[in-house]
């Protein structure tokens, strides 16, 4: 099968056809129309093969988190997903592999009324490049550099899960039957907190998503708004499967440290609390609030309101300083 | 060294730094504004190493080459340049590498005022993803599809050259040294047809850049628009280098079927023929007429004023029928 007629089959008959898309697969470029009212937030992620996934991961799992990572960038900027363009290249054609993986990018493409309006399919070793666009408000942005000293720190969701789900797959972690789906799940299909983002632009002083872990995403807030910061380690949200499979120590420090969770991390002055917690609270968003923004130029932790040390890596001492 | 590192060192520095871009390297998204007299046309091209290039390539060969065949793209539909993501994956972290593959890079961008806005870099077999945008005019919009029988087919420059380039580097072709700096240059530094593209949108009635050669690319404006072609062999142009080296007969096969010009390939009506000679020639684009488009349904060749048999892949009895 050659390039236009893979092209064709499975990438040009697809569920979304926006009416800003005047031009989508086809010809040299796709032509899309913004209003006025809206700018447009651009992002691109690349997922290799054997080091973003395994080998053997279910094509459909890739093509939606191929889709979803870039869909949780724009939810951090409260933008509304429009376009996508996919790169994949691949070692071979394998019609079977595409088909599933054109699932999973076109479930959650539709999901979230994004078009699919180009790319291109090139051989060599498997990998995907996602560029996402998504619509904002002239007058409302949300980023990482707008948050103040006194601000509330929240996360959306609870976290951890993914990483617990790599480490049970690279078999240094048991985890028990019954936690299993739901953690794979966590790794496999995340959902990009695209509604919570569009109603934090309302509240929020600033917003990422969680794809580096907590601690290293936190700092990229602290050093954009140049604050600091207090995180009260008690109050960080896991699931039962993760403290039942490591404990609330070995829990915490994969919350911290871990990442591929893809919920959002955002700050709240202390005036917009109330609506915020009122708006995610009617759209049934879980949030919690996990501490505080300061004037220091550091991230501090507290447990049991006694502070504790932490080093770039996690925290030393915990629970035995 | 680490990713972020890398980013503020060697992508976040750039020459160009545009109005349209109110956000750019260092958020989770870009955010750019277009007004509402633009559309925006945007394309993705992908550069595997080992299959789009050889790995020894110079660097900054590679940087200019992964950003032209975009702005190829951009040139073929009359848009005028604007924003670029690129997304490089890499075995390891060579600086001196990454330092030259970001001169080419950079070199293309500022002469075309096109600024990266973002992208990703990971670790990975060696792979460049772009994706390319730029503004065109809400009324005037150039595709493959606007043809009509009667148009004349023109493209610009001289073709086949970097397909004997890539012959002369595979080492099936011997090129005399006079000629290889040349033929070299056209197969890893190719300029893509910026201005000429938005001097075509006023004059043309499609366009198409020269990717996959002459044949599979004029293909591609006869099937998008419903007409045929006829090709006048004769009028091909081929450079000194090309004829000196392969003869007429093999010089035009290579034409033909070659790829990687990135000239344009255009079709214009007989009353805005005149209009667009002048426009090219006052912008010292060289163009030549090489055919008409016709009401068949498919392409055929003409060599001294005679029908000549062409097949997929080329054509069969030149010169011998």
């Amino acid at each position: 099968m050659k390039e236009f007629d893979l092209i064709k089959r499975y990438f040009a008959e697809q569920p979304v056809q926006r009416k800003d898309v005047l031009l989508g697969i086809g010809d040299d470029c796709a032509i899309v129309v913004a209003d006025d009212k809206h700018h447009i937030a651009i992002t691109t992620d690349t997922l290799v093969s054997g080091v973003h996934f395994f080998e053997d991961t279910d094509p459909r799992a890739i093509g939606h988190k191929s889709i979803a990572v870039s869909l949780s960038d724009l939810a951090a900027m409260g933008a509304e997903p429009s376009w996508i363009s996919l790169a994949i290249s691949m070692p071979s054609i394998d019609e079977d592999w595409v088909e599933q993986f054109c699932a999973g990018v076109f479930e959650l493409s539709e999901y979230y009324n994004v078009q699919l309006i180009g790319g291109d399919t090139t051989s060599g070793p498997l990998s995907i490049t996602v560029t996402a666009q998504g619509l904002t408000p002239v007058d409302k942005r949300l980023t990482r550099a707008g948050a103040n000293a006194g601000d509330w720190i929240y996360v959306t969701g609870e976290i951890g899960d993914a990483a617990l789900a790599l480490q049970y797959l690279l078999k240094n972690v048991a985890v028990e039957e019954v936690y299993r789906d739901q953690l794979l799940t966590k790794l496999h299909y995340p959902k990009p907190k695209v509604l919570a983002g569009q109603l934090l632009k309302e509240y929020a002083s600033s917003a990422i998503d969680l794809s580096d872990g907590l601690i290293g995403d936190l700092n990229h807030i602290c050093q954009a708004s140049n604050v600091g910061a207090n995180l009260v380690l008690d109050s960080i949200p896991l699931s039962q499967a993760l403290v039942e499979t490591l404990g609330l120590e070995q829990g915490v420090k994969l919350a911290l440290n871990g990442g591929d969770d893809y919920e959002l991390l955002f700050t709240v002055s202390e005036d917009n609390k109330v609506g915020m917690e009122t708006a995610l609270n009617n759209a049934n968003v879980k949030h919690t609030c996990i501490g505080q923004l300061n004037g220091n130029d550091k991230i501090t932790t507290t447990l049991d309101n006694q502070p504790i040390q932490i080093d770039a890596k996690g925290f030393e001492h915990f629970l035995h300083d």
